[in-house]
């Protein structure tokens, strides 16, 4: 038997389906998608981040040679406004520019030099309004307001948590420490920027190529926005060059619809080059949180008070469903019965802020772990052993007063990274350290709660089918954006169906072939895809096996396994090719769907129902204990991170290749907004532009990093998973600054730690 | 928080339940039972190995201040005959003695001084018979008959298995190896010898406390035996203090109660010294075993045969079920399309053979993984690459001609042994040996089936009871021998009932209180007694959340959770604790229970019968890859294994900390049947009587042992868990016959391999 006949099998670790045609650059992204007699389309931006929209001259525009259509909000026929929870971000601005980034007008070219031109020659007559770019200036009676339609001035989101009597708990604490912490903005730094391409036909039907986490949610946003049937649109969503959450709602959609829609029969491309994408595209929210934590002399804590304030830019774009998540994280995965947990999500004129892998929760983590060390220094505890001591187990309720029902591996994560080598030496290693070098080890811990939450159903429908030359064809409607959720579904239906990678073969989302499935985000694709996509795989074996057991004319399903290519009966070893029975059965036979609604926490721990509709309170999390080892040298305040050790609960592990895989690329993402990430903008001009300024990890930066799983079961989870594509972010930050501390005794609270916030520091500490 | 109130989970590493009573010795086992006023039971053994009997002289014995009962075989009032698949053994011998252990009358006294005085008493009148030693000299036509009413004379068990063209095949083949291999008899050397207590009332109702594997099955044997009712007999099987197959049958069940119900009212207790264990207790099967094995040039493997000898001394006791067991495993985890392999289970008049962790396989393992490496010896291919070419995939059929169908990890954990160090660097490793020190790296597979087979009914039914204080009470009636089952069973039930360790309490088998459940026995334990635990704790959980809904006045019982101690209603948080459940509930609804029979293979790949009754085929199948380092003093032929590494495919791990601690168990005794273990009958009388003459390994010896699990998810498993308990015995011994070939050249095929038969191998290599 030659080797491709090995089945797929879970838990076995393999290379990805998907590896070889990326490494070899067969596999094509959007951006590789070109037509014959392509048209380049672009935009016009605002350029300043507040003003009123007096005029836009596009005589000039539309008189450059080569140019096609030049195109304003006038154009638009529907309600020219996108998102997902709260519907106000324009998709040509109208009455007003709300950052620099907005787009106002839109071209179509033959050329990309000719739509340079017209856009150049695009004259805006803005009137400026006065700006806000302090989330908590921003939140001031007085502030100018940036939706003056919006009913809660530049509240884009507000919701408290309070469990027991935090004042009271806090001053009767026997230690209490605080802190301020200001958290970056961060870029997701994806390799393929936001693009698509569109083709019109002359019935107005559009057929929409995108780099995007969410195709069936586009569908609707651009036929709202453009006032379009949505059985007009159908939209289709390759493997995405990195997404990260930066395509988890619309880019260039409904500006690409709009294009293709005035040049009915020429396909039109939209490709937002690296300036564009830092100016136009969503970051991760800057974040300003105030801690206050207690706890008795022995480590109980005891009690905490947060105010967390994000900075969301003019838009929602899921800047809401991001703040309700941190909330639901302030408190950190710890027993903790007094809190006083308080968020906003305030509308600024800087850049737009969104979805990022963590969503919300690094921002949380990053303070409220640092925020552990400081308790464990102050109290003279081991960091280790005073989140042993708190950490929450199965049954507990968190902070946010939520019941941890699934399972919770913390605490084995915990006891794997107190037996680690890289735990047990550090006191050696530290005190092995070279001249003018500084070692020291930090740790951090981490809930992450995994899905949508209560309201939005988080539901999948998974598809199967059985092809005439006897291999299956799996339908999904869900991205993978590089996380290698498309090789898991091949591997899950390999191992029901027995049959080896050759045999399977992935439909990538497209509204037209696949079904519904939701983003790709949340921690969420293997998970409830992987659940719908199991039922669909055992309804069609058992189909098959119905059928074959007729053409085998035996009586008893039970005596028929699959066999790559065939179903075998056992008894007498007769064996039908599967070709065989894709050619016998019907059609409609041979395609199987399941429908999936993962679990929802029956918990209302919070009367607030716009807290529900966000996503408060999640039912199933995954879990992790983080130890970073960090050298600083004293001189120049660099640090460098030799060694990383992330334990992991993420339940039962599918192909343990991936899943390193998948934890070592958010552990450097993770490093990045530690040390060196943070796209500046000055009063909401953007000064990172490219990559020369947005200093991101290399390889060589990275450190050799373990990746550990500690493999509870999960029972809701497929094959007793649990979402993993989010967590290994979580803490890096918090566990380098605890290691920071630990090499050099300064706690910095503004973040990224570069080398000249360490210096300064340092610089100050050793002052007299 | 206490502590104590984490709840079990699956997959968490911790201690087992029952660690800390067994290491302070609070845990009582069946030795530790003792009665007031107890009686001594012992029993007058033949002597010779095989004698026809003429007379016992029991007067004296009779007379012996003291003694309370002598009896024969004319006591006996039942079948006198006990075994699992043939009732071959008498509980006394009646009118023959075949084997030196054979039991010839039992004594009961009032204490063991005046027991020894008896039986040293008892004369036989023996009249000798030729005997047999040799398992394949016992087939001849003119060997004398041990059981001569059986019909196949002195063959237990015979059977062959063909596929393909093997003569043809194997003169066809680049390459042919052959061998004839000689294992050795292993005792068992469990702490805890043959021992029970049991006490008969006036009505004669016996209540037995026994160590033993099969609590269920041994009432059986006694009553028919003795021609009691089965609902008179009581058997309780509290841990076993080590049993290894050596408790899987009769040892003192019929005797003690015989003894018992020949002085009513009085507690009796017997005790086997490590002498007699040595002399009366079941052993592995010596055995001798003819191999050719052919190969193509590229290392394809083309044809195997295999002509088995048992030695299964003058019962059945297992025998004819070893030896099946061993016929399939013979042509090992390969895929080789021409195959003759045959066995036979010959009687003899040495000790009785039996049971053995490994059952068989340990056996056929060992020649077949030496001949692995002697086929890449001769083709100069690496033995990894070897095995890596020929493994079964799942779907593959396997020499015997059966169908692997569940989970295949064999690639897998050969792809993981070639990453590991211990693999990557055995070159350097090797050519760093010190002065008269040889070092070299062997490597065995093996795949071993799980659970009875086809005929015998694999199958378990639990127990639950929510108890009145709110705890639970989980029913075993599968022995736990030391191998950790009865802790995962509370892991089990603990998880799905989501309640902390000190919240259940195991009932260990009691024929009274427990239900049948199999024996401990083929890897089946923690598979099949678990699947039907969790069949009946997410009964009792639905019947505990319908009565809680009740109590709490809610509708829907899925916002119902578990948590320590209660039932939480999730929307409110109102709690019921489960003592007050326990309370409200009458006593039958607090008890669920689940029956559960493990899936058989509907193949039929030999259409013998016989074959089938023994067990064959498998369906479900644990792998596993071993390397093992191993240093040879070129001056004694002393060798020292300062490293190993197991690799398994057990599927998914319950308890990673228990699952380690089975596997290295496992390899240190399969490292003492390598180099030390062989209980010697010299003409069929016991030369091995103590741990002075029968060497195991002790701590001191036992290598560092890296326990790797490559953790498939196995469908049909308990939270995917395959079989663990035997998979670590088998290749231990090959492994380390391979690394001695690669340290200094020598191919020992007569086991174990001491320093002798390794210095005479050196001396004669080096001979001119």
């Amino acid at each position: 038997m030659p080797p491709d006949h090995r089945v797929y099998q879970i838990g076995e670790a393999m290379p990805r389906s998907d590896a070889l045609g990326k490494a070899t650059g067969a596999e094509k992204f959007s951006i590789d998608t070109y037509g014959n007699d392509l048209l380049w389309a672009g935009v016009k931006r605002g350029g300043v981040p507040h003003a009123r929209i007096r005029g836009i001259d596009i005589q000039a525009a539309q008189t450059t040679p080569g140019v096609r259509a030049v195109l304003t909000a006038r154009d638009v026929n529907g309600t020219n406004r996108q998102g997902v929870i709260r519907k106000d971000q324009p998709v040509l601005a109208d009455d007003r520019v709300r950052h620099c980034g907005d787009a106002v007008a839109l071209v179509v070219a033959e050329s990309s030099a000719a739509l340079e031109a017209a856009l150049d020659r695009i004259v805006l007559d803005l009137d400026p309004l006065e700006a806000i770019f302090d989330p908590e200036a921003a939140l001031r009676d007085d502030a100018p307001l940036i939706h003056p339609d919006h009913a809660g001035g530049n509240t884009l989101f507000h919701a408290t948590i309070q469990n027991g009597d935090p004042q009271q708990a806090l001053s009767d604490c026997d230690a209490v420490v605080e802190g301020c912490f200001d958290l970056p903005r961060q870029a997701h730094a994806f390799l393929e920027t936001e693009n698509g391409w569109a083709l019109a036909d002359d019935e107005g039907r559009l057929d929409i190529t995108v780099s995007t986490q969410t195709p069936f949610r586009d569908r609707l946003e651009v036929a709202e926005a453009l006032g379009l049937a949505v059985d007009r649109i159908r939209i289709r969503a390759p493997f995405c060059g990195g997404a990260f959450g930066g395509k988890d709602g619309i880019t260039v959609q409904s500006l690409l619809a709009l294009a293709a829609l005035s040049c009915p029969g020429r396909p039109v491309k939209m490709w937002w080059r690296r300036e564009e994408s830092f100016l136009a595209g969503v970051k991760r929210h800057p974040a300003r949180l105030y801690y206050r934590l207690g706890a008795d002399r022995d480590g109980t804590l005891k009690a905490v008070s947060a105010r967390i304030y994000l900075d969301t830019g003019p838009y929602d774009h899921l800047g809401g469903v991001v703040a309700a998540l941190g909330l639901e994280h302030a408190g950190g995965p710890y027993r903790i019965p007094h809190a006083d947990l308080a968020v906003w999500a305030a509308y600024t004129n800087n850049p737009v802020s969104g979805a990022f892998r963590g969503f919300g929760v690094p921002q949380v983590a990053a303070a409220m772990e640092s925020m552990m060390d400081m308790v464990a220094a102050k109290l003279r505890i081991c960091p280790l052993a005073l989140r042993r001591k708190n950490a929450l187990v199965r049954g507990d309720r968190c902070p946010a007063g939520v019941t941890r029902q699934g399972s919770v591996g913390l605490l084995e994560c915990l006891k794997t990274l107190e037996a680690h080598p890289l735990w047990k030496e550090r006191e050696h290693w530290k005190a092995s350290a070279g001249p003018n070098t500084m070692r020291g080890t930090g740790i951090a811990c981490i809930s992450h709660g995994m899905g949508y939450g209560p309201t939005v159903p988080d539901s999948a429908t998974a598809g199967i089918r059985l092809m005439d030359d006897g291999r299956f064809e799996v339908m999904a409607g869900v991205v993978d954006m590089g996380q290698g959720n498309a090789a898991a579904y091949l591997q899950m239906a390999g191992d029901i169906l027995s049959q080896p990678p050759g045999h399977l073969i992935p439909v990538l989302p497209d509204t037209d072939k696949t079904f519904p499935s939701g983003s790709s985000s949340a921690s969420r694709t293997t998970f409830t895809y992987g659940n719908a996509l199991i039922g669909a795989a055992r309804a069609l074996k058992e189909r098959i096996f119905a059928r074959a057991a007729d053409a085998l004319m035996v009586s008893d399903t039970s005596a028929l396994i699959l066999v790559p290519g065939a179903v075998r009966h056992l008894a007498t070893g007769r064996e039908i090719t599967l070709s065989r029975l894709g050619m016998f059965l019907n059609p409609a036979e041979r395609f199987a769907t399941y429908h999936y609604r993962a679990p929802v926490s029956g918990e209302a721990p919070h009367p607030d129902g716009n807290l529900r509709l966000h996503g408060f309170p999640h039912s199933i999390f995954s879990h992790a204990a983080h130890l970073v080892r960090v050298e600083v040298d004293a001189l120049t305040g660099q640090v460098s991170v030799p060694e990383y050790l992330g334990v992991n609960d993420c339940g039962r592990i599918l192909n343990p290749q991936n899943f390193s895989g998948q934890q070592e690329g958010a552990v450097v993402q993770g490093l990045g907004y530690a040390l060196y990430e943070e796209v500046i903008a000055d009063k909401g001009r953007m000064m990172t532009r490219d990559f020369t300024t947005y200093i991101i990890p290399t390889a060589l930066d990275a450190p050799k990093i373990e990746s550990v799983a500690v493999a509870l079961a999960e029972e809701a989870g497929p094959f007793g998973l649990k979402g993993a594509g989010e967590i290994g972010i979580d803490i890096p930050l918090p566990a380098v600054a605890n290691a920071l501390f630990d090499a050099c005794g300064v706690r910095l609270l503004k973040f990224p730690m570069t080398p000249e916030r360490i210096l300064t520091a340092l610089v100050k500490k050793d002052a007299p």
